[in-house]
């Protein structure tokens, strides 16, 4: 945004039903990139430099209300009962903008790609004196779309719909993306004279144009990549995208200097921060909140989600990192490990088969095979401290609330309920027994016990 | 099938060598969507309303022989021995059908994605006065294919090979599939009349037409997509179906509104059944009789197979579930845990670690990380009872069979050999011992022991 | 290499800084296929029949001077410090190869798909009588490439730089890959005409073919395909060459008769060997070091490195096998479990949940879920060996080193510290204790406590 633009404002239409998904999840619920759609386009305002954002929803989307509501910043719901088109929708938050003097746009809560650069963009246009910003898309397929048509740079005359196109007008690759924007005033005295004398009663946005041309003003097209401007109505438009998301990502942490084996077969998420030098084995799915360091490896089949993971760190394979996992500096967490809301400090290692629940790990302590910490007790969660240099056996439950001291052993086998010491053993398992001759005897009843069983 | 239509039968020739697979498993035998190629074709044959079906093997495919002697319903095998050509295999199948009075196809062992519309076609234009039908898919490359060669309406005139074609009818795009329908009576004495006067010596079921046509008969060709007719001779071909069948699975399931976050990376089998708003993570395997209800979620590196998943379940990441898993609303099976024949009352979970065989897990019952099921003494399997509400802390065995109370507690790390009453708490481990300083002195001993052996 | 071939040498360039690349690892240190790409160069130097080898590095790749001496045979490194062009990096390996007489080829180090047949031909080129062979790659996109001009036969008259090419000269094709050949003899001679009269002030090997021509010597032009030559500057290079490594690996392994389900979810290493009639599920990493034999299956959502697996042995899903993991003949590794080091016997079985590491595992024995080798003290490794038809009860931990014996048998839940005898039965683990009604009387104070919680 630059330093010197009027203020800015945007309304997001998500009020559709999206019947098309098929779904109980409002559509613009669904994320893309880990991140709901509406999230997408609420961020787009943001970086475009929208000092407010109105969500205009229908009543009955309980979920994207409540949602809405739980975002940081204030975003007011606006109603559209029953829609009546797009035009009345983005009149709908008339009132949630009252006293807004500056520049609106309109975005839609079901495109997620839209590029914060286009927007800009537009409200540059406006700065430039334009009545009128829309934001179109050049396709080799424009079919039904609208077409924008426009005169010497990109001045835009006149938006005409495919059916009502003279065969000249249908040549036109420039499609109206429905992305529009104007000054809050102007745009609120033109959607007064929007009509709803068409084919579907309803009241077009799209009208806004033929309404400033009329008056003499100046309307001006902006163009992006038809890739950008995806509208998600089915589940399949959904991955759709998701699946231009997923490339962008993968090249771009190519660019960025990550190793990707595989790229095709590595999942990110809209926040994933991977440095440059970083080894990613196939198959790695990077949920929501992941920050990897320099020189850290995810090894095959690692699922991370809210974690992060200091330089040379390892992971995996077959890893799981939830939410608070925070591995420093070489650490290591290997196969059939999960991590959840524990600190492994500088080297500690948890490398098979342990369930690592909130605690915190030592430098260079080992966590041997098969230690479980036992968390929870069916209502409430404890922590588990291990310190500095410890070793825990394998095949170890600690049971929490409970801290092993710094260079603490506890031997195989163990359930650990008090505190350990600091340079102690602990042990807590059975002593081995030997029946001589058992097992012998045992195979031959139950070899004869099937036989008989057969027969029988 | 339509209510009026004559009898149907079909054969299904499979006596091929499959060399080209370099497999000893019989080549109609490698599956596709996880069933075995033959079954395609037998069920296809059902589908489009056969009462007797007919296999054409070669004496030496035991396993083959056996696989469809295992199957549901009646299907002789009949034998060809030694090959003479696919007219030879169809009268190998004769005597199988002798009293057989109707309509006759033939299919192949190895065409796995053959429409039952196209099948159901073919016997239709025998019942409105066809002769023969073929089925022929169109392709933008024919090459060595026999073309078919049709006046108005699909009316079939000649196969010619493409080595006998004239110019202009190379230029043909409509090539022979082999599938091929005739009335029994019909398919039979045409039969008898076909020769092998031909390079190969063998006796083509393709000559049929030219027979037919020679008695002033009409002949139908009906057209099918490429893809469908895909024959499987290599691993190349088999993975190629399989690329196909799963590529329409994907699609299909995103109409039906499942999420699929990254369609490419799921596999499906013949038989799933995934529900509307389920949400499918990337990377899971669906292998057969699994069946996936409306709002669960199955999240990334799941392997399925014989499941139901109810309503509102979660799975994942990183479970498998083996024939037997059934999970009833709300239920949750976490990471790295594996559930083999056990039924999940609702809300029950086992969120980590856990194995979990032959058993019953009540309503609300908590299986903690490490849990294991001993559910096999070498020689039999045992059940594991848990009931609603039970608590098993981490680390525990349940030494089958076994019953733990409703309500009841096992204590961290347990092995638990007998039944535990509802209500009470049961704990079976070690008591926790302490030697002072023992840690300490044994890292000292062993880092010197160390330090000697890098001497030394 | 024929028989009667002169003595060969290699001198494969490294020294480039790749600073695309973004890595602190050198760029020819970076693996495809599991395998650096400059030991790409060298094995195919190798392959080609060069005798000697030279690389030639810039003395701060340190890692790369140490893994080039760490690698068998002796290879120098030459160092090329300041780097002034590829005539120059040549020119640097000179006293490396001092007193060699013979044919020598100049690779590239960043370069690793390049054919041998296509090195073999170059060298056959000189034998025939050329002074220059130079691998050339035809593309549809020549854009700046050098352009091989040829006369017929592949006679090769000049290499034309893109910017000094005569507009029909840039209708050529055939582009220069930098690959060439000379005696050794002639090369070093000619490189001391090459000046560093150009744009960059740098000696390009280029130039040899001018100063050959000018000699009348003859020069010559070989073929290979672009995809053949493909040089990794950049991660995506480097993603890319993975790509046409990994795709070519699995054409090969369907043709070889080896059934991939998914055949673009499977990644293979440089040095993967599977037989035919091998079956493997889609999600399977192949690392560095594996053999699968006839008849065994690698299930979904396996990683295998360093693994011999026998014929008919089971692995996965779910299953990793580390280096040193040996499995005879029917031998099974099931879910969640990691083999490293160990040796299972035929029919020997560890389904699920397991840590085998560094041991033996005796025909038909049975390892319960769950059950950990505790192999390692913090200091030394032990082993564990597990004697015929031993069963090892669910949830044990063996804490090597320890032995158990033939037909022994190890009660689930059990921490073996001691040797157990043949045919015993060994049991190492608290005894049951039950307090009735405890359990209830802990949820009902926990729940008070919670809504204490609450409230509060």
């Amino acid at each position: 945004m630059s330093q010197t633009s009027r203020p800015r404002a945007a309304v997001i239409l998500a009020a559709g039903k999206g019947t098309r998904m098929k779904s109980s999840l409002p559509k613009v619920m669904h994320p893309v990139g880990g991140r709901p759609m509406v999230d997408w386009s609420i961020d787009l305002a943001r970086r475009a430099g929208c000092s407010q954002i109105v969500v205009v929803a229908h009543p009955s989307q309980g979920l994207l209300i409540e949602h809405i509501a739980s975002l940081p910043g204030d975003i007011p719901v606006a109603f559209q009962d029953p829609p009546m088109g797009t035009g009345h929708a983005v009149k709908c938050a008339a009132d949630a903008l009252s006293g807004f003097q500056g520049d609106l746009v309109v975005l839609y809560g079901d495109s997620p790609l839209v590029p914060a650069d286009a927007i800009e963009e537009l409200f540059a246009s406006l700065e430039e004196g334009a009545a009128v910003g829309v934001l179109g898309f050049a396709t080799h397929e424009p079919g039904l779309y609208g077409r924008l048509i426009t005169s010497g740079h990109g001045q835009l005359e006149a938006i005409v719909e495919a059916r009502e196109a003279t065969p000249e007008q249908l040549l036109v690759t420039l499609c109206n993306s429905g992305v529009m924007a104007a000054g809050a005033e102007d745009m609120f005295r033109l959607l007064e004279k929007v009509t709803n004398d068409n084919a579907k009663g309803e009241y077009y946005l799209t009208d806004l144009v033929g309404l400033a041309r009329a008056e003499g003003r100046r309307c001006q097209a902006v163009r992006c990549a038809e890739e950008d401007m995806i509208g998600c109505d089915s589940k399949a438009d959904l991955a759709e995208a998701e699946a231009i998301f997923q490339a962008r990502c993968r090249k771009q942490a190519l660019e960025d200097g990550v190793t990707l084996i595989a790229p095709e077969t590595v999942y990110f998420s809209y926040d994933t921060v991977i440095e440059h030098d970083v080894v990613v084995e196939p198959n790695v799915v990077f949920g929501p909140g992941v920050t990897v360091k320099s020189g850290a490896q995810i090894r095959a089949f690692s699922h991370l989600e809210g974690a992060t993971i200091g330089p040379y760190a390892s992971v995996g394979p077959f890893a799981r990192l939830r939410p608070g996992a925070v591995l420093d500096e070489a650490a290591f967490v290997g196969n059939f490990v999960e991590v959840k809301n524990v600190h492994m400090a500088e080297g500690a290692k948890a490398s098979h088969l342990s369930y690592l629940g909130d605690g915190e790990v030592g430098a260079g302590a080992n966590i041997g095979a098969g230690t479980i910490f036992c968390n929870y007790d069916g209502f409430f969660k404890y922590r588990t401290t291990i310190g500095e240099g410890a070793f825990i056996g394998s095949n170890s439950a600690l049971v929490a609330p409970v801290t092993i001291g710094e260079g603490a052993i506890v031997g195989s086998g163990s359930v650990i309920t008090k505190d350990v010491e600091a340079g102690a053993l602990a042990v807590a398992r059975g002593r081995q027994v030997e029946r001589k001759g058992w097992a012998t005897a045992f195979r031959e009843k139950m070899t004869a016990r099937k036989a008989a069983k057969k027969k029988g």
